[in-house]
């Protein structure tokens, strides 16, 4: 977000006493001292990384700048015995610690009983499941950074746990990077009710957007500064799908409300029919366009959820995170409203991720809850009600008015208002109804017989709006 | 913030098929029965309470509701055996647990070796310290959610502690209520080095300035408004005068440098000389105003710090905060920055981080390392640069601009704009100077000199821009 917000000056002339005079050391030391009691000469936690791009090499690099803080923390000292890399002779971007191995061979560090802890950064779904399978097996901790994995295998990964009672497993890295949702979700919600939660987590999309809405860029040129930069993959389709959020959205449902959904059964829109215009539209109401996945417990019985752009206000927290950031927003009995917001990737964010789960596990933390017990015999259902941005694009002729009306009318969607920016050209334009709190099983039979009619021009988009209560405060 | 997004309707027919056929009720189980192994038929823990008001009676309430499951996650009982009140005949807004004893005697709990954990929540900063000591001294865990208490005397809790392994002592709630920033602070950025925090951290004057600007109201109006709803104490003096932001600013920065400061000597500005027109000024500048406290390591050997209003930019996290929500702000070398919003206040956001405090203990979480061992030899200095807003009341006169242009140049205050809206009084008139980015003292001097004019009325009033690149931004 905001790069640097102000520097400073020291001033020696001005400097306060209180740090020489109140006890900070003392308390240092005395916390130290105290761990030290219980932790006396434990023995050195013994790292193996397989993987030595991006993460690894930020993993590699925080453990060697901070090991004497992470002995002091934590009892042991932690050090990187091993790391597994595809070719053992290409030049790294980071220094090998002297005396750690540098392999191709993945048997290297899985059959070395000395290695007590593995970290998965090397991506994949194949050769990365097998290692951290018998990486637990030995009984080894292991950390992952890898989502396709949590996404596609946590279930069975857990099994597997039950069977390895000596073998802890953490993937903080592995949804926002740098923002510790995971654990959030797991440490600050025991004694709470989580009711919804919303987030932008696709920074490839959230940048584009950013770049479509305030640098007045159209799709393309936004894809392709978002290329350029290193935020979309050579096939963006999982971003710009909405694919990459929905991944993430099913293992932050797993923990909020401990349901387990078939990603495919979450309906998923993503942003590549967002033009321009909508922007426009979005201005002309005030708010902007986020790509937001979305989750919610509709009753005791029931979770939904959906992967769309949203149209949101400018008063919502999610209307002000901008580029490649990171937001999920939680609302829950206790806390009412939560918002984390942070990096979603990237070499140290996704690492200083990685490096607080090794931390937590050589301070010998209990295995958290993986998820909310609610969820025993939750179901997933895949409609809601919602206020609905309905964008047509239309050959001018007499009688849209009228005909949007009965179609309307026909499905019980029940209009808010119509607006329509000045008209260019009359084979080409487009106005956007905006609804009442309607379902949307509702808004798509309409969208359909809208798509029937002859001054329709191609498919009609819609989005919801992301606050109920929005259109009742436009009233106003 | 957002009440509410969407809600949903359950239809049954688009259920999905997947909490039957993946295995989500195993993994649950998988993970207790791991928990069981090494906790199982763990004593129970046995909880006195200090204090059975408003915070206190969330806490019960909690525990009460989710007693299973806090058994299931920690793999001890939690049971409030006792609570200690100011008078016992009081009718509780809270049913009290069967076989829970309600005492005036604090020695019923400090003295009941049955008890191991102590939770103070009576507030004050005499008695609970001498609760929080003796039950330290007897070996007892401690919760509070004191922060007077920990502003005033954490590095003494902390000496203390080292002469009592057997306890452990969490005060979560005391900062920002609902807000996780001291778990955030000592787990989330132990590989990483923080550079900056900043916080709107007093929900009152929060709520005061939302309504100042959004709802036009006048400094008086938003003080009677915030008191009707409870916002503000009867002296609201601790709150508009920024004092109660320092201390949390305070304990704030022990957490992230290690630094311990003398609060008197952080400078700190209230809300009290904000006017309507500092909103209108900020408008058209395009941003709003905050109170903030901010932190900041100025080099290795030193930390800056201030609560004062602040210009915030409509792009900034902290501009779409409103209400009495709370929110903070990381800057640091991995993460980036990351930002933490929530309830600062509240019975069930107060009560919420309580309960987390109790279920780490319960679950055995180490002592975290109480703060960044950075801060051993740091210093603490009391002025920084920034851009500046200095806002002065006049008398038009002839050859202000000549003064102003005289006075700045003297002082080594480069500006940047002056702005003037349309002058309604000859006599009672205000314009805005922005500068460049100059130091604190150089202002100081300028508006001293400026108070010293003829045409100069009253006290000029100045405050930082939260953004340095906000000038360059705007020059584009």
């Amino acid at each position: 977000m905001r790069k640097a917000l102000l520097s400073f000056l020291a001033v020696s002339a001005t400097c306060s006493n209180a740090f020489t005079s109140l006890p900070q050391n003392r308390a240092f030391t005395a916390t130290s001292s105290k761990s030290s009691l219980s932790m006396a000469d434990l023995p050195v936690r013994k790292l193996g990384i397989f993987g030595g791009g991006t993460v690894g090499g930020g993993i590699v690099e925080i453990i060697q700048k901070k090991q004497d803080y992470f002995k002091e923390l934590t009892g042991h000292g932690i050090e990187v015995a091993k790391i597994c890399v595809r070719d053992a002779s290409k030049k790294r971007d980071f220094d090998v610690p002297s005396g750690c191995i540098v392999t191709e061979n993945y048997d290297d560090i899985l059959d070395d009983d000395s290695i007590d802890m593995v970290v998965e950064v090397m991506g994949g779904t194949t050769d990365a499941k097998d290692v951290v399978f018998k990486a637990l097996s030995k009984g080894k901790d292991v950390v992952t950074a890898n989502k396709a994995l949590i996404a596609k295998d946590l279930p069975e990964i857990e099994e597997k746990l039950e069977q390895c009672p000596g073998a802890e497993f953490r993937y903080e890295a592995a949804v926002c990077g740098g923002i510790p949702i995971i654990r959030s979700m797991q440490s600050d919600f025991p004694g709470d009710d989580i009711d919804m939660l919303s987030g932008i987590i696709n920074g490839c999309t959230n940048f584009m957007l950013t770049s479509m809405d305030k640098g007045g860029k159209s799709y393309d040129e936004a894809l392709a500064e978002a290329s350029a930069l290193g935020y979309a993959e050579a096939d963006p389709t999982l971003d710009v799908g909405g694919f990459d959020a929905r991944s993430k959205l099913r293992i932050l449902m797993r923990l909020a409300f401990g349901i387990d959904v078939d990603e495919e059964d979450i309906a998923c829109r993503g942003i590549t029919e967002l033009s321009k215009l909508d922007f426009d539209y979005a201005k002309m109401m005030g708010g902007t366009i986020k790509l937001v996945g979305v989750a919610k417990k509709v009753d005791e019985e029931s979770v939904a959820a959906f992967v769309s752009p949203c149209y949101v206000t400018s008063d919502d927290s999610l209307s002000s995170v901008n580029g490649a950031t990171n937001a999920v927003e939680v609302i829950s009995s206790n806390l009412q409203s939560s918002t984390y917001i942070g990096q979603g990737a990237g070499r140290y964010p996704t690492a200083n991720s990685c490096i607080n789960d090794i931390v937590a596990l050589a301070k010998g933390d209990k295995a958290p809850m993986p998820f909310n017990p609610f969820g025993k015999g939750k179901k997933f259902v895949n409609s809601y009600d919602s206020v609905f941005y309905i964008r047509l694009s239309y050959t001018d002729a007499l009688g849209i008015t009228r005909q949007c009306g009965e179609i309307c009318e026909k499905h019980g969607v029940s209009i808010h208002s119509i607006l329509q920016n000045p008209v260019t050209s009359k084979t080409d334009a487009a106005f956007v109804l905006v609804t009442e709190k309607v379902p949307l099983d509702s808004v798509k039979k309409a969208a359909s017989d809208f798509e029937e009619l002859d001054w329709c021009n191609g498919p009609v988009f819609y989005m919801p709006v992301l606050r109920e209560d929005w259109v009742e405060a436009m009233s106003v």
